[in-house]
């Protein structure tokens, strides 16, 4: 059998210093053990998978298993860490950043954590803003609300640039909490320190409210966000009872994919259609869009319609509409289009559509329990991984295990809803909606 | 001393039949008493009033207290009553609509109550729309929720349609919960009744989101729509500290009357403008809005906007953009025009703006517990004084007493913000938005 | 007509200085006006009070409009505040104290408030407590949480020291936030100032989760813990519902007074019993408690019942089960007492019987949107009370209006459910049980 | 290489229907493939698991992928369905109901379902419930509300009466809700079925608010537990800090396995101690809780304590007082233990305890979103295992994937948390907690 293949983590170098953390190496003390670098996990699962790579005599793709390693590649008392959260809120930043000062000053004693504010902004010193200096009492209450505590902005900053403040401001490792650009960005930022041949760790903390990190079981954030959009389906299903043919639509967050607009309706499940980005639909036509909710107002006189925002864009390019207004921004809202077609469209029966918007409401909210649970081992792990001397890595959960990948594999593509999987073969049985709808 | 001045209710007789209540009429036997038609409560109680009537030997202005009568003018098993919900969702419709059932068929034996499908539609048989029989069975549960189990609709029917229907279903009770143009409506249903000698009594159970109802404490779903609102205020406060120079922009319910922008504004201390339509402001010049918005952002680097729907109308009616479009629909909404206005002016320094509209997510809420009971005890008043023959009459809570008045009394203007009062000076100490905007 | 009788408040001395708060004295100007000592309002706005006054050409009872005064006592950069909260926790205490810092500091530009910690524990230097300094910053945020900021504890503590202790810090204003005891300490505090004729202002702000302070309307908290406490209610029901003739016993706080128990057993209508201290009631005998449920159960295999902590006292003294008890701790609790009298009563039947004690998640809840407006206005009307020179006084809401009393006024006697009033009767009403119980 | 070792589930015989499901069997069509009996899935992915398969030349345990089957052994117009729930409540139960005879109702066709009363007890005639039609307009808003819908019961019955109950009502599939005991109770069911050659599937849908299921990820309802748990946690912290030296003592659920205490701490950081049944720990001892309790008190003046139900049982059972007590009833709750060992342990500080025990509002609470999800997808499975003809089955997820599990193997013993285990770790880490209080 040939070796491991594995989604192997960059490393600055070996680490020669001893782990403070208090462990063990063997089973049966009631004391967790160091997680060994031989630590792997299988990826694929399937049978069948297995049965190939015996065929093929070719090991599994296997992944790093997250948690404290026994050797640290940081001399604790002079390191100094930094955080940065980049791009749109979403639940649970808060929890993270304080996860990470909590694991610095109490596991490892790392006395200086600096805050980056404004996103990458904060890295670039022609904004002018200050580093903050970070430590338990400032970050304690702070996963009690939504937002991020250190700001944000969006899009990035020279990589150079980034670099220079890291070095100047003497920084060993970098925390990144982020979505697909973000997480592009540090791994620019860990190339930029390659070549540099400097000691800075760089790790990802993959933020993406949509969902949409490939390989990964979820990211932080995404369950609180349909747990806070599933009773605004619940509200958008009395205001559509309230009227005769009452017809209301929510919109929510999903670029490219549209997990929560799904997992929301799954949720909730008072939704009758569910309109996502990967799915392809037509609005008229016999078996359309707009002549299946004909039929269901025709039966139960009242619809509710969830579309993701990314859902039905080769639709909004079609329209004249869009080519006529200036600089397009006002039909590039989904929701806007449909509640303007289906105003159109039934000309012939009464009907009274709301439109529903609840981004920032779901974006800002805190983290439930279970994405405060998921957060907290996030940052230990990040900080566990980081100390080891790993860098260029995201911490995630994949398998219901937590594990360490390179930044590299996962900004690959992004994750989407598998329209013949499991999953969105659930939403259409819970709600209703027909396989196709062109 | 003159005879008590008083806001009279009409009746449409001397009530004959005993009521069925087991009820008291002395004190001390721990049993509540009857309610008397001489159980007054005077409206003013400022002492400078009290002196004037004095002085001039009137008579203070009287209400007439709420509650159950020893006599009452329906003989209980052969009396129909309906119930109609009109207009816009509120918190708390269902609390109302299951109140008046149980009133109705626990305390008083009535066996037939009708529930009115969509509003004052439902009245009208042009809509095809059926009458719907209510038990307790059928309400029993309905309070858990938000919207109407009855359906609603906006606007009004002929008069006179809506007098036949009720006649022809042999309807003695006409229960409507609605705002202004409901109250009026139903109003009008009771004089064309009159006009007929129809043994019919009509009640308004007044319901505004907005509170604008003249005279009363306040409306019910109030307190809840606030209650709703106020955590996406900080929701909109995360938002607006997430980004450098974050400004978030609320627009919540008020088309003449601003109190639950204002009211979310003092339960949710982190908002420093509260836009209301009671307030004139200027959006340019040295004192105006934006002016004082870039103060606050050069101090603080973010800013909170809460802005009532109705808020700003002058600023629209002024502006070429609404001119120039195709029925003035685009800047009708001031919140998306403050936004634009917004970006137009900071040219200079980077803002966030992030708009955030909750309207439909506030109305479809279910009453909170203060509202719940509010809503219970309402609905028994209502029962109470149309079982005694009253009508033409709302019931609702004035200096923190159920009372009766004649609807005419309260939809004669609507209530609005007094600029001088404590509550609106509360509002401008909490946010620290100067007195004028101007 | 004799002189107003009124609820006169004491006051230090004659106001000397200007107000800085800059507010009007006319009406038309849509700014504001400072309150004057005229401004009275009429406690009994029944009209039949109205005319006994006529008759006997008596003013009638008057209170003091609560506000800002144009001139104040206190020269506010020379002036030292105190915020000491004690007793029980209840929501909103933490608005309160955040609603004074920023109204000593932002409207009247006081500069040195002291926060009491531990209640008046903090004021007698035997604990060894310090004193904290407050100020905007940190208290900015405190309101998004329950329980007290400042700590608590219970009883009282030597006049004379506590004295000593606000005179060696130069305290000129004591406000006390707490119940009956709590207010009566403060005005014999206040008393004691009055002898040794220092100039400090001491201000009541009632807090009772019981709602038992006798003349106002309502004391903040109240409507929260009945909002936190009605959900407990439906749980109890889906616990009741889910066994065969499932009982759930809730206990609510109310040791003199029903208020809580009452108001949430309205607001959450699936409750069957409610039990007060203020309502007489036997067990056993054809009309007792036990032979009710008993019918209940018969017809509908399940019940609710919800006790005041200080219902059935007279109950628990009688049984023999508490003289066998070494210091009848046991038995004290007249849930768990409920709790054993129904089972060992109900031999023939099989029952299932849940005991839910919710206290102290009611009590530390942060306050809902309603008393979180209550406690900012009831903070910023105690300032303005204290700084004009007024003392031994609480602020509060009574017909609807904030008004200043006395604090010996309120605190003559407790506040109860009126068992004759309607009240009750809603209560009666919404949940079937009879009149009485004996 | 042997044959894949499996975890093979029972089947009532071979599949002889075609599936009215629309789907597919292809990829690439973007519609949902039905499951074949091939598609396994690896229960052990570490690694070293799957290198010694290999040297050993032995299968990998692999797991039955949960999902449709194209062919179905029921034939749905002749089929009965059956639905019971045992136990204690759990959030979800209801939400699986409704998704049961949704699926059946919808996805097969099934025409009569029937709701088992009072678990167990509604298959055993003796106690003369009824058996309840259910369809899907009775149970489309359940999922809203925590509980039963069908009611419960603890304990069994005789197996031999409930399989003549099946058989007498025609019962071809029964869905059994419940935790570790009745998931051996139905599986005794199927053994005497198939003893008797009966043609009837049951199937268990572990329900366990513990999570100690062997071998599944987790128990559908046990997110919602730690999220409606953890906001107690919070005010928990409210009371402790609210008083000097307070201590608030919180026991939750956990009779084996303490994963709600765990969890609910680690997503509301405010615990201090979390005492768990897995672990051994001391109350005196210079290393004991008592002692780090105290040291917690020094430093911080407040601790916050989490207890499972089921810590601690060998303190119990060691007291005196329990040995005195009739019926050692008085001690058996370790929370109300606990709180009288730290007051008698302090006799040298003051210190005030709070115990807080929120059972019954955890078990009672409506499903999370998440929890909702899962609920739904669980019950579609279940039925598509069901239709299949697979019996003795449960329906869980392991490794992230729903999978069909023989009853048999989940039984055999309880899950725990494993005290070497990175998630205790990170509890310990959250808390401060020593590892070992001995």
């Amino acid at each position: 059998m040939n070796n491991t293949a594995t989604f192997d983590i960059d490393t600055l170098g070996k680490p020669k210093f001893k782990s403070p953390l208090q462990l063990s190496t063997v089973r049966g003390d009631s004391i967790f053990n160091f997680i060994s670098e031989n630590d792997r996990l299988v990826f694929d699962l399937s049978f069948e998978h297995y049965q190939k790579c015996i065929a093929n005599q070719e090991a599994p793709l296997c992944l790093e298993k997250a948690g404290p390693r026994q050797n640290i590649f940081f001399e604790p008392p002079k390191t100094t860490a930094a955080i940065v959260t980049c791009g749109g809120l979403c639940p649970g930043i808060n929890n993270v950043i304080r996860g990470v000062v909590m694991a610095l000053h109490y596991f490892y004693g790392i006395k200086r954590t600096l805050g980056v504010p404004y996103g990458y902004e904060g890295l670039n010193p022609e904004f002018g803003h200050e580093l903050i200096e970070l430590n338990p009492d400032k970050v304690r209450d702070i996963h009690q609300f939504g937002g991020t505590f250190l700001g944000s902005s969006r899009g990035g900053q020279s990589v150079s640039t980034m670099v220079d403040t890291l070095v100047k401001n003497e920084v060993n490792i970098l925390f990144a909490i982020g979505g697909d650009g973000t997480l592009k960005g540090v791994d620019a930022i860990g190339e930029e320190i390659k070549k540099r041949d400097a000691n800075i760790s760089v790790v990802g903390i993959p933020k993406t409210i949509d969902n949409d990190i490939d390989l990964i079981d979820k990211s932080f954030g995404f369950e609180t966000a349909f747990d806070v959009a599933s009773p605004i389906l619940r509200d958008a299903h009395n205001e559509a009872t309230g009227a005769y043919n009452g017809i209301s639509i929510v919109k929510l967050m999903g670029r490219d994919s549209g997990f929560i607009a799904a997992s929301a309706s799954l949720a909730m499940p008072v939704v009758n259609f569910v309109l996502v980005p990967e799915m392809d639909f037509a609005l008229e036509g016999e078996n359309g869009f707009l002549e299946a909710l004909r039929k269901r107002l025709q039966s139960k006189k009242h619809a509710v319609i969830v579309v993701a925002e990314g859902a039905g864009q080769h639709l909004l390019q079609q329209t004249d509409v869009v080519k006529d207004a200036s600089g397009n921004v006002k039909h590039a809202d989904i929701g806007v289009f449909l509640k303007e077609k289906i105003e159109e469209y039934f000309t012939d029966i009464p009907v009274t559509i709301k439109y529903i918007d609840p981004s920032y409401i779901v974006r800002s909210a805190p983290a439930n329990s279970s994405d405060s649970v998921y957060c907290g081992r996030l940052a230990y792990h990040a900080v566990h991984g980081a100390m080891a001397g790993k860098t260029r890595f995201v911490v995630s959960k994949v398998n219901n295990r937590y594990v360490y990948i390179p930044i590299s594999e996962v900004t690959k593509k992004r994750k989407k809803i598998d329209l013949e999987s499991e999953f969105w073969f659930s939403v259409l049985q819970s709600s209703g909606q027909p396989f196709s709808l062109k």
